[in-house]
């Protein structure tokens, strides 16, 4: 299989005879693939029936000609004004009641019924078309799916969608009563047709009800998404489909939207002006990277990695030199077998006018292109090396949409976020060069010598028993405060004290808590075996109070009324450990908490570095790649074996890496041995 | 009349086979009451005129067999599904048009004629259900009336009903153009139908219409509540009928409200998760309960009192240890005779799943009980003496929901609020130990030796008259800056500087004045007799100007270009005294300003505390009972006179009041010798 | 022709009997003007064609009787109650949708036809009844236009108006499809009658269907007042129209908008509680006064000038003793003839019922009646030699509606703001007391010394060949940061690099630039012939980075990627010099390129003064008279050529001006010479 290289291109956005150059410009850059197709509903099919498909085969035939694949792109996301007016119910409809307008995109419902006529007949044609093209490499649907979507859809069609959902999943209205507790506040429904979507009430909704909201959310979406996928599958059996999904973004349970596809793609765009400057943290990006390889467990396709400063109304700030190699290097360090640049070149007009390409509007390859152009040049001998082979982590994160969906519902506290706890612990192995894994629930945990599983707030009895099994054979599990608080419905536990069957693993029992609202809760961490005993720190946001059975301490409060009472600690079961952390620690505490998990799981760590200067390791066939990159803007030095030697041969300060550097360092590998 | 201690009870959350171990656990707790019903309309009324009492039928009968008595609460805060969906238009719109959706509580329109049938249908069968009952002894209409209702309702049918309003207010369209103004900004109205609910214009409201819609708003509320007190009195004339309040909420006029009831209650949650940690001030809470045993000058009910942490989305603190002993002594201190705790058990789903009853979601006793049961043996003999004596102060403060009203409507300052400024001036007497009532302006003033009578923003020539009526007769009275601006109707007076007729009594008149924004003003307080003579402060919010006829100046501006001219003035008139407060002074010359009136007015302190460790008297038949409140988590020393004892016999530090503790002090009482 | 100083007066607020003394109070203050009938419609016609004209007839006699003339406002600011019952879709909708209710003013959407109808029956009446009426000067059209219309109105016939508007723009939908490129994100429309008022969409729209629809906005208010203008100009040729303007207030175009108008007039509240306090700052108030003179380069009235505190729901700050004389003073200055101060009385009730007057609300005169009074009798002579002579200044800002538009569709940087930077601009010569102008892009630049342009954004060939005609024939030119990205319908340039065709002009390109989001980037000047060589500062919210052609650079960055690049360069160009700032400097810089300018273009300044005092000059017939005004509380000395002489004869410390005082110096003018 090639190696690819590309950049997400929109040949309809220029002059057709600007095509030739810019496929020049491509080839000689290195680029081998491009997106096209996404977006172009009006150009496919401007009225109801009336496919043209020509102007797109011939920038697949020209791009042909200069060693360029296509992977096309579904319009979706953009329904063109004549369905609107044809049929304005497709128009979404918020928590307030209002329908949105026409005039970005994704102004759509997607449970809508017309809609998905629309989509049926375009795709159906677009497949028919492309099925035997063998310049089609394969299939992009829609495009980041639930983006656009955050407070939509509230209409007519999703509530009766959700209640149709709902009479699936409980059977009989009677059971969703009881499942839900409607005996609360007289919510009791007679049917389901009486069940609101959570439109903006006077007082709260039920959080039963905004629970299975959100999944239904999800379904719809999942499901939106498979009615394309059925076409293409059936029509082109032999052209892989894929999604561009967006890191930890979470609308969309990511591993059902995946489970679809033939392999995942991911948007990433580290200086997104959304983000607090300069950007994204490279933990986050890291973290996202590590997520998306992890949903299906293989590597995946960079379908949009930024190549110049993104904007809307507002504008990020422009990649410095050496950035855009870095982001590159970084994305292929986590499991990116393939790279394409959003976009080719900077669209002249729409909404996105400022979000930069390769090229800036005037289509002068500069700096950017240049970068790039080296980039290209130096990985594709790296890229064959290490194609289709797995980064694959010795411990991983339990990764949960339920548990998200449920924390997002009921925070506690206005700072807890789920997504940022599972990131706080992501980063205290990350800054040991400790590499992880995200696993759902349905896998198998045992592949791993430690599972962190943060804010298991739902429980049920076969992930109380999952979990009691993984460490009854040697596991080591750490499990977060608010652990088996609920039941799947979102209803309190009310038969055990906290945290329910897992405390008897844990050795501990939690009869009181805090939000400790406006306080400084003191930690001090006590465990042996770690670098800095005493080491003190910070309790935020939850403070369970734990009353502790067969469990040993690890930390303490050190101050309110629990003051000197355990915050964090562990309990011997079966053949391993399981650890509680009762509060969400500092990085002070989290990190005593990794070196000490590190030693008792055997985990490698790859060496030594400074703050936002990681060491990520891909195997290839012939030899492993050690990436050191250096997300700060100044040279930074690491400490990793001295068997690893730099790539490009240089031995001088061998192991400084220049500010947004990466130095790859390589030795033989297992397999090349 | 017995002593109640009691919590609001939800039998029907609860699986039948639970209730008897509740019962006894209660009963050992000591309690002897119950609330139940409350929301539970789709429980008693599953269909219309299907009528279901038997399951709290079973409820009274099994608590009474443990001595529980039940107050039955109506469930008209919670209109079920299938009411909204037989008539939609129940719900309630917002300003901006919206209707908001079924899924919380009180999603209803109170003006709505088909929703007061569907209401007096149901409680007509509640009261003859339970006419005879003998262990119901009273009821609680609705819930918490106007909490919810914010912004609500404008729909068609309250615009109609405040239309009405409008015409039995003013009689002719004529006299309400003419009391309105509304002949600025062509505002004339031909026919009441024309007039508007204030929804979002594109400028702002005429302040008229805008008062007279929080006024309607109000009685709209007192209205609600008297369809039921009416039906309840007409069918069970010999239980009592109260409703549960929330301290100086603002929505409702609670002197209205509560005329139609025989005893008033209270809701307090003081670490209520919507408070700035660490919860509600010490002084606000004090206010509040002086307030609602001030609404009928007698003894009150606490239907909620906060037994753990409350929450929604998020969650407060957990009560510290002691905490639940305070504030239920603090209740009692004020003049609550009976507590109500919310709520029994943390509940399992729904909205309030966080928020916390007296047991833990589990069922088991714990910390909280604990504490609880041996608060209520501790008072059961305190209560006995002391249950019915109304604490009377010797000073009050004028309190009115019409200057609160207007004030909101033209805060003037964007930090100048009715109710902050009326909780400054009772704070500065609650600093010394010197008790408040709170009066209405239906009062009868002669009843205390000084009245507190801050912004009064609205006049007209009866309480004029009644002011210096007191005055003359002996009174000390303290006025404030913008009294006499504006007549009942907003509108402002044109006929002589301000503050109007007041100004002969008060020995001075305003022709200039300044909302000094983004203003330090400096205060100097001059007055004699004082302790701190030179006391230097600030001013804000607002700086009248004062011109001095034959007041006396007791405080002067220091700064700005009206520096030296007196800011606080008194003048003697009649037997009486009259002073003026020309801004809002910080609390370092309203100290001084306190100092004085106690002094001039004769007013006893309780004794002298640290800051938030109050003093507070209640009378008992045998003996009086003083309490010494400690609202700060460490330990505090307070000064009374030694006459006092410790009521638990301790000798040793008896002037020692640990952290979240209360000394109950006691000597002989004035009827008692 | 007479000097005239009047209020806006309400006879309709107040007693039939109240108007004699208010006459003769207007009198003895030396008022001769009144503006009147504004807002009330609803006194003009109560019912639909029943015109009342008699109520204003009796009070244009009264007053005329005190030598008081009348300027009469069409009261369409105000449509009545009973308009709105009969035709209820006159009622304007914001952008969600959502149509905003009675009960301010402007209640209206401007493009209804049966709004006009009414208009039209309206305003014909009254010109046909007032214009032979010798007491009527002249009329003003509607209030403030534009005013409480953000946001509105998207309704039905709104869209239709724009979709019309647009047909005439774009003759065909391919065309605007093209110009637009809706081929980006599908957005091609079929017909015009798909395209969207730009509601609320789920992400954003089309910056080109933003920018056409902000211009079809003001062209709508442009419109819609000349629907009066042209009815009042046929029935009444000979009395003046006029409308009150709003200084740099930016939602109608006012080159467009006083184009129809006989004069400009300005509405000015100095200490307007909308504005951070202590009030707006000197420069924008001056800058404010520049504007309007500049928009007919005309001598102009202030229609409403503050005479007391401003206040809806909250108060602005009382005008200190001087202010009121100061800001008389500072608005003659600038090229104010009349002066109309708002208003006579503070109204009793409605809205604006603390927007106070001259005299309070009890109507006695006092502080400000007494320094207006002196204010009038001082001005009077000065006005008879100045007024009709216009000011005007040696260097020009160039203002665009069509650039503030675009950057506020995308403002880059969240802070930056096309009129900020314009106003910075203007600030760095008011500090040195050298006068400016505004022109529009259609005025002859070569009027001017220098041409201040700022974020010339939009683009074409004609403003292209006029800057660069300017500069060649000998002008001096300042372009700044992002000069013609894009074309007029903001769509981006593709041809060349930035700054396009004008970089042969300055001499420079721009192939990278940054958006330095979170970061500080230093500059230094580096220019000679300045004072403060090496002086240091910072650049803001963009940096473009230049590639030096012929130009020379006069300051650089000092930090980031770009460090030593230069930031402020100048390239001589035919007789003149082109000046690019490639960033927005702070004041330091700004300072700095203002002095080199000055020193360049060969501007005189009127002398050197304190931070906040200005100097300023009127040129008279008989004299020249400088105003030397003090915005400070305190007094300042200005430094002035001693040939100046102060017009009230003061010799000690004639040069030190008090806390908010204003000394104006004489000498003979050059006409009087």
């Amino acid at each position: 299989m090639s190696v690819f290289f590309g950049v997400d291109y929109y040949p309809e956005h220029w002059a057709r005879d600007r095509w030739e150059t810019d496929a020049k410009l491509m080839q000689e850059m290195g680029l081998n693939i491009v997106r096209m197709g996404e977006f172009s509903w009006a150009k496919f099919e401007p009225g109801e029936g009336e496919f043209h498909f020509e102007w797109l085969d011939e920038a697949i035939a020209l791009l042909a000609g200069h060693g360029i694949k296509t992977l096309i792109g579904t319009p979706t996301a953009a329904p063109p004004a004549w369905i609107i007016e044809k049929d304005p119910d497709i128009l979404p409809v918020d928590s307030q009641g209002q329908q949105k307008g026409f005039g970005g995109r994704h102004h759509d419902c997607q449970s809508n019924v017309k809609y998905r006529e629309h989509i049926r007949r375009l795709v159906t044609a677009m497949a028919e078309h492309y099925k035997d093209n063998e310049n089609v490499v394969g299939w992009q649907i829609d495009n980041e799916l639930g983006n656009s979507h955050e407070d939509l859809c509230m209409c007519d069609s999703c509530r009766h969608a959700f209640q149709q959902w709902l009479k699936k999943k409980y059977g009989s209205i009677e059971n969703l009563n009881k499942e839900w507790g409607t005996v609360f506040w007289s919510q009791d429904y007679d049917k389901f047709s009486q069940i609101p979507a959570p439109k903006v009430t006077p007082t709260m909704h039920n959080p039963s009800l905004l629970l299975d909201w959100k999944r239904f959310c999800s379904d719809l979406v999942v499901d939106f998404q498979k009615l394309q996928v059925d076409i293409i599958k059936s029509i082109c059996p032999h052209q892989p489909v894929t999604h561009n999904l967006m890191g930890l973004y979470d609308k969309t349970d990511y591993f059902d939207l995946a489970s679809d596809l033939d392999f995942a793609s991911n948007d990433q765009y580290p200086t997104g002006y959304y983000f607090t400057p300069p950007g994204q943290p490279s933990y986050e990006i890291s973290a996202c990277l590590d997520f998306i390889r992890s949903v299906k467990k293989k590597n995946f396709w960079m379908m949009e990695l930024e190549s110049g400063p993104t904007g809307g109304a507002f504008i990020g700030r422009m990649p410095r030199p050496g950035q855009l190699r870095l982001w590159t290097l970084h994305c292929i360090a986590h499991g990116s077998d393939t790279i394409v640049y959003f976009r080719w070149r900077t669209c002249l007009f729409g909404t996105e006018q400022f979000w930069h390409g390769i090229l800036p509007h005037n289509g002068v390859p500069g700096r950017r292109y240049q970068e790039l152009k080296d980039t290209v040049a130096e990985m594709v001998p790296v890229l064959k090396d290490i194609q289709g082979i797995v980064p694959k982590a010795e411990a991983a994160i339990l990764f949960s949409y339920d548990q998200n969906n449920a924390i997002k519902i009921q925070p506690h506290h206005p700072e807890l976020d789920y997504i940022e706890q599972v990131k706080k612990y992501y980063d205290s192995f990350y800054e040991r060069n400790i590499p992880l894994d995200f696993i759902s629930e349905t896998e198998d945990f045992q592949d791993y010598k430690l599972v962190i599983a943060p804010l298991q707030f739902l429980m049920d009895a076969a992930l109380e028993d999952k979990l009691m099994e993984y460490v009854k054979k040697g596991g080591r599990l750490v499990l977060t405060m608010r652990t088996g608080v609920k039941n799947r419905n979102n209803v309190c536990m009310g038969d055990m004290p906290l945290p329910g069957r897992l405390g008897g693993m844990l050795g501990i029992k939690i009869e009181d808590y805090d939000c400790p609202l406006g306080l400084t809760v003191k930690l001090e961490w006590t465990g042996t075996g770690i670098k800095d005993p005493g080491q003190e720190g910070v309790a935020d946001k939850w403070c369970d109070i734990v009353t502790l059975g067969d469990a040993k301490p690890l930390a303490f409060y050190r101050s309110e009324y629990y003051k000197d009472t355990p915050a964090v600690t562990v309990n011997s079961y079966g053949a391993g450990k399981a650890y509680y952390v009762a509060t969400e620690p500092d990085k002070h505490i989290l990190g005593q908490l990794a070196e000490l998990l590190r030693e008792e799981a055997g985990l490698e760590s790859l060496g030594e570095s400074p703050k936002d200067v990681e060491l990520t390791l891909r195997k290839g066939r012939a030899r492993d790649y050690l990436f050191a990159i250096n997300h700060t803007d100044c040279g930074q030095e690491v400490r990793i074996d001295r068997m690893w030697k730099r790539l490009d041969g240089c031995r001088e300060n061998a192991f400084v890496v220049g500010g947004y550097g990466v130095n790859i360092y390589t030795r033989q590998s297992d397999a090349g041995q």
